[in-house]
């Protein structure tokens, strides 16, 4: 990796910062974009699967002649066609993955552990057949007790999801098993001493719901495998190499012989950086001969994929008169779902995060129980952890008297300021956005009767890693741009706009594609908002390759050396001793000549990057509460976040709103509504509720730009740290409009309603 | 380009030259592969294409309106829809393309010039409604007279297709038009001399039939363009670049804009190399805002996509009584077709390539008829003028009394001999493919009663320019290689072999793809047999730099210098001060560290690769003639060709086979037969026969390897020579069994049976 910076601030950037038209807004609006259900095959097969009736249940067998017997049917799985996988830690480096896990989510072994997990699976002629056959698979079940309820799965007497396992990161180790699969726990200075220091402490707790990322996309993948041992994979993923790496593994092939080409995708948000149905898809092909399609329905993606961990939490802060924070102690008890997982290491590192605290102890508990495993959702962990942490800094600054946002500014973190897991923070930026913020005219409007303002802010990481893209010059001197990022939040308009800014050309002469996992590098999932940073630089990188072939194309041309021409406003120019000899020569013309001078012209650049900046964000919200129903309505909502640089404009503005629009759901509305037998009752989105339109105010968007110095651009991660401060800054705002501090997600009506009933104060 | 020769004679090598596997044959045996009427999009429509019944038509009017107003169209195009194109030479540098005569082949403008000429096109909800639409367009023509034949075409009086066409070539210009479109000269020495220097002068006039490439799969595809002037095309063709530029210019877009997936291909062999459904499909997407798709019928292969030329041609050849060649003369008659374009330029040059004559003269005639335009097929040119070349050549050794294959060994080409072109020959091969045949016991072997043997001789050029190839290194260490040469006759299993072997790992664990046209740079067509030569050094290049990273990486990992790492059987290996301090490392285990020494290892490369050596190939029949019927069975057929080095041995044996067989379809059976309104009578493989198992022996091939010094494993393209000798070998053979030579193609039953009804003896 070489991300020299080449643009920062002074330069003056042409395209960097606009919001140029996005080259798929037709296809996606005019419905000719393709998406994973998109895909059909001569020949292909309709798959369904069989998902268990039972929240845990063990399997004694499975009869599978019944439907094996059923004309039109090619083929029947269950997980006897997956080999089984060690009980380890391994994977990419960045990731490590227990493939034992992930076996027995895809298709369940021994036991079925949640509602809707997966059982067997058939692939059949019809859709229709298909799902005849599951009726006519038998499945053998002896029921078991279950759990749902993270405070209730950490009960000695819980029922037991893996009746072997011992809780990780305890020494010694527990005598006996439980549901909590790992403690963690992080330190600073000394606790005890910090808080007997302090004048004010305060003290909460905190439950949230798993809320579910609501991508609006089933997961659908459309296979094609082959008896020798090879095949390909059409699927909406937030990870292509993945899925392939992923699908490879549980097939038992080598990663060369999966081919995964990406899909259009309609929302991940972290949920599709897993994979369900393409092991299966790929299985059934396999044994039946045919190209399988597999489509979710929107019950299945309620039932058998990740939402995010629900949370049980205690925060306490200790602060002196003054405002300075000097103690925090954060307990962060996440259910995983059915199998270990959960994002808790991430809550308890970006809890405190943003601020500078001498004596911090932050602890977490990861817990099975009886539910879907929980995925990846929009800055993992860390909106869980700021509602607590965030819900007592409002409460720490009453109780002191200081204006929230001051409060927070004088304990802001900054470069230098050390973390609970060790490093010293890096970067700049979380002071800019309270300052935006406190700056902005919303901080100061009145309010009316019943209304409240709060505010909250917010952490996340911001990842770098692996990433690959290839930048090709046409014979027309069009420019083609290809990575290995699949597209959610924009990236082919963005690395668009980068390339062409690097090669000093039109927006319109430059298209970006998603290229498959064959004919491209290796890159990780799009997640953890490190696409424009990470993919950008390898884009930046493969460009400034291209300007040196084109530099030496055009000194060919000129008979002169390479080091006598430069690459200035899109065309070469003889430079030094060469200088004013020819007119300068446009990449068009240059590329024109390519075949005389050498052939095709192009560049490949794959990087590891580090140095990616976190995301910080800051948000005022404004809620009118209705005394009469406890229904809360978002007056106003401004979020300012650092991003670093914009590199398309609208596109990150877009993020920042989508970011506030899942937090505000998850907030008032979103929940899993199970009833006592473990059966999931609100498995579809008229009965789960996320925000629609005319729920929400604009939202009002603030980018502070503080530009990363380890990108070209200066870009920072925009995608997700718009979510962590939401929950927090509206349970603020509710708590200043109707003095009640709810702790309890979501803040539904009557909860809001029970709170101003009870007399209590927040 | 850097086509260093690493591996060749005396090197030991390991893959290259055996017959692994081929990547794509199972999905090929098992109806898995995807071909070009194998993709659908929802929302897809149906093209339908309305065709000329006139061989010759003016067209006055074109009245679309009630095919517009049948319900389930979406969208009908004519020539209108299409921007006029300026009459002028222009595109890639290597392939002159005249897109005025491409935009009225593909839609007819003012003109109808052939029957299945396309005239409109439609898009409909099914494909009943789409034709039922074409009955409703209405077409105004003006029929005018028409010519099919070449010697017709070229009388004065002859109808005109083109009204203000004048023969280029000729100086000073002819005053009037005609149906030549240019008249092509190449001489050596002094003709008059050289022929009054002979002892003995054939001279003989032939005759051949237009024929079709006869690829399995018609031509089809899938389109998907956007009101925002972007779109993707999947299609079956040589060439998915060309398939993108020619497209886009003529649609008048951005070749970044148009995006082309490559299909599994069921054969070119040279007819598709030029574009037909692919620009009617994009246009009535464009037009109506849904996928369109496009495929033709056979009868729609015959009549309306490219077979090659058909010809009437002199040949006069002067000798010494010795057997020394001392002058030839010939004038070669290419029937182009509709348009300009015939490949008589080739046969011009390769007629007499393969001899060593200081007095030559070749005279080429470029006519258009009223047939559909000529494309591509098999070394364009070189075989028809090779059947007049050959058997005059056997002639003459009879003439003389010399054996036909000695005659041609003593008069043989090598490195150093001049050509009527221009360069001398820069490569020896043709001498050692007749000591093939000379040595091979077929030679030998008794002829019975009716029988006869035949041999010929035949070059073909071989291409090298412009290619490109990725290879990546995945997380387990398996590798994948992209190009952009679509696989015709096994380059994915040759590159994968090639790649293997530079990088000194297993078959198997290298997959190869054809990348599309945004993943991977210009790529040219797969055609003059240039992929395993061209793409192939590109692919090898591409492993060379990987070579180079991973020796980086694993000195990373033993922190040592760069220099201290070497590549040796697939492992990284310390080498100089460092020798001995590590074991060597496998490739494998150096991707398992790539994460931690910077990321991804892949590399890419493009070449415009010249020394492209050239194709020889000497040929062996024999048949026996049924005295009764005329019928000519093919009792045994060897053919031996350099093809410098064979990747993968039984592809290469697949190649020259194939070859063969199409030149014995040629030789004996096929031709077009037109009644005397201009209708194609026999559009159908019922009625145009093509050879079938049964009328054929085993094809007996020779590989003759004399190493391309210029490809880093000796590689000669192997694709197309082959076909070059084999209608002369079955004539020749044909005149040993009945003493009578048959000059006129196909030696069909009736005409055989006529010369030997003739008594003229040959």
């Amino acid at each position: 990796m070489d991300a020299k910076v080449i643009k920062q601030e002074g330069q003056t950037l042409k395209i960097v910062g606009t919001s140029p038209v996005r080259p798929d807004g037709t296809p996606k609006v005019t419905g000719l974009a393709r998406y994973g259900a998109d895909f059909a095959l001569p020949g292909m097969l309709w798959g369904a699967i069989l998902r268990s009736p039972h929240a845990h249940a063990r399997i004694r067998a499975i009869d599978t002649s019944k439907a094996r017997a059923l004309p039109g049917v090619k083929a029947v799985i269950t997980a006897e066609d997956f080999p089984e996988q060690k009980f380890e830690f391994v994977g990419p480096e960045r990731v490590a993955v227990n493939f034992w896990h992930m076996t027995r989510n895809v298709m369940a072994r021994e036991k079925v552990l949640y509602e809707g997990h997966a059982v067997a699976a058939v692939a059949a002629t019809s859709k229709a057949i298909a799902e005849e056959a599951l009726r006519l698979i038998e499945v053998d079940y002896e029921p078991l007790p279950h759990v749902i309820d993270v405070d209730a799965a950490m009960q000695p007497d819980a029922p037991l999801l893996f009746e072997d396992m011992i809780t990780r990161g305890i020494d010694p180790p527990p005598g006996k098993p439980s549901n909590i699969a790992k403690r963690i726990e992080f330190n600073i200075g000394d606790l005890d001493a910090g808080f007997a220091a302090a004048d004010e402490i305060v003290e909460m707790s905190f439950k949230t719901a798993p809320v579910h990322q609501g991508y609006i996309e089933p997961h659908a993948c459309l296979a094609r495998f082959d008896s020798n041992g090879q095949g390909e994979l059409w699927s909406a993923s937030q990870g292509h190499f993945v899925v392939r790496a992923f699908t490879a593994r549980l097939l038992n092939m080598n990663i060369g012989d999966v081919l995964v080409h990406p899909a259009e995708i309609g929302g991940g948000f972290g949920g599709k950086t897993v994979i369900y149905v393409e092991p299966l898809a790929a299985a059934l092909s396999r044994k039946s001969g045919h190209p399988v399609k597999i489509m979710m329905s929107r019950e299945d993606v309620f039932k058998a994929t990740g939402p995010t961990s629900g949370s049980s939490m205690t925060v306490r802060i200790g602060v002196k008169k003054d405002g300075t924070l000097v103690a925090a102690d954060g307990v962060f008890k996440f259910q995983a779902g059915a199998f270990p997982g959960s994002p808790v290491m991430n809550a308890t590192m970006c809890g405190f995060a943003p601020y500078d605290i001498p004596n911090v102890r932050s602890v977490g508990y990861d817990v099975v129980s009886n539910r879907p495993k929980s995925a990846a959702y929009r800055a993992p962990g860390s909106p869980i952890s700021a509602f607590a942490v965030e819900s007592v800094m409002d409460a720490v600054a009453a109780r002191i008297g200081m204006d929230p946002l001051k409060f927070r500014l004088l304990n802001a973190c900054k470069t230098g300021t050390p973390t609970v897991w060790g490093p010293k923070h890096a970067h700049d930026g979380y002071a800019e956005t309270i300052k935006a913020v406190l700056a902005h005219p919303a901080y100061a409007a009145p309010l009316g009767k019943n209304q409240g303002r709060g505010v909250a802010s917010g952490f996340w990481f911001n990842n770098g890693g692996e990433s690959s893209a290839t930048v090709h010059v046409n014979e027309d001197g069009t420019v083609v741009v290809a990575t290995g990022s699949m597209d959610i939040g924009g990236s082919r308009a963005s690395m668009a706009i980068m390339a062409a800014e690097t090669l000093g050309i039109e927006y319109d002469d430059v298209r970006a594609i998603v290229a498959d996992t064959a004919s491209i590098g290796y890159t990780h999932v799009t997640g953890g908002s490190r696409v424009t940073f990470a993919t950008g630089i390898a884009v930046v990188e493969a460009c400034k390759k291209v300007i040196v072939e084109l530099c030496a194309r055009a000194a060919m041309i000129w008979k002169l050396e390479p080091g006598e021409v430069v690459w200035e406003n899109g065309c070469a120019k003889p430079a030094g001793a060469a200088a004013g000899k020819f007119e300068p020569m446009p990449l068009k013309a240059v590329a024109a000549k390519r075949a005389l001078t050498g052939g095709p012209i192009g560049a490949e650049a794959s990087v590891n990057a580090g140095g990616a900046a976190p995301g910080f964000a800051t948000e005022l919200c404004d809620v009118e509460v209705d005394p009469e129903t406890g229904s809360v309505k978002i007056l106003r909502f401004v979020v300012a976040q650092d991003v670093g640089r914009a590199i398309h404009r609208s596109y990150v503005e877009g993020q920042l709103e989508g970011g506030v629009v899942q937090g505000i759901g998850w907030a008032l509305n979103e929940a899993y509504i199970y009833d006592d037998a473990g059966h999931l009752l609100n498995a579809g989105f008229l009965d789960y509720r996320i925000p629609v339109a005319s729920d929400l105010p604009m939202i009002e968007t603030v980018l502070v730009e503080v530009p990363n110095p380890n990108h070209p651009y200066g870009v920072k991660g925009a995608g997700e740290v718009n979510i962590v401060p939401a929950m927090a800054a509206v349970a603020n705002a509710i708590n200043n409009a109707i003095s009640r501090r709810l702790t309890d997600l979501p803040m539904s009506p009557p909860k809001v309603l029970a709170a101003i009933h009870s007399g209590r104060k927040g």
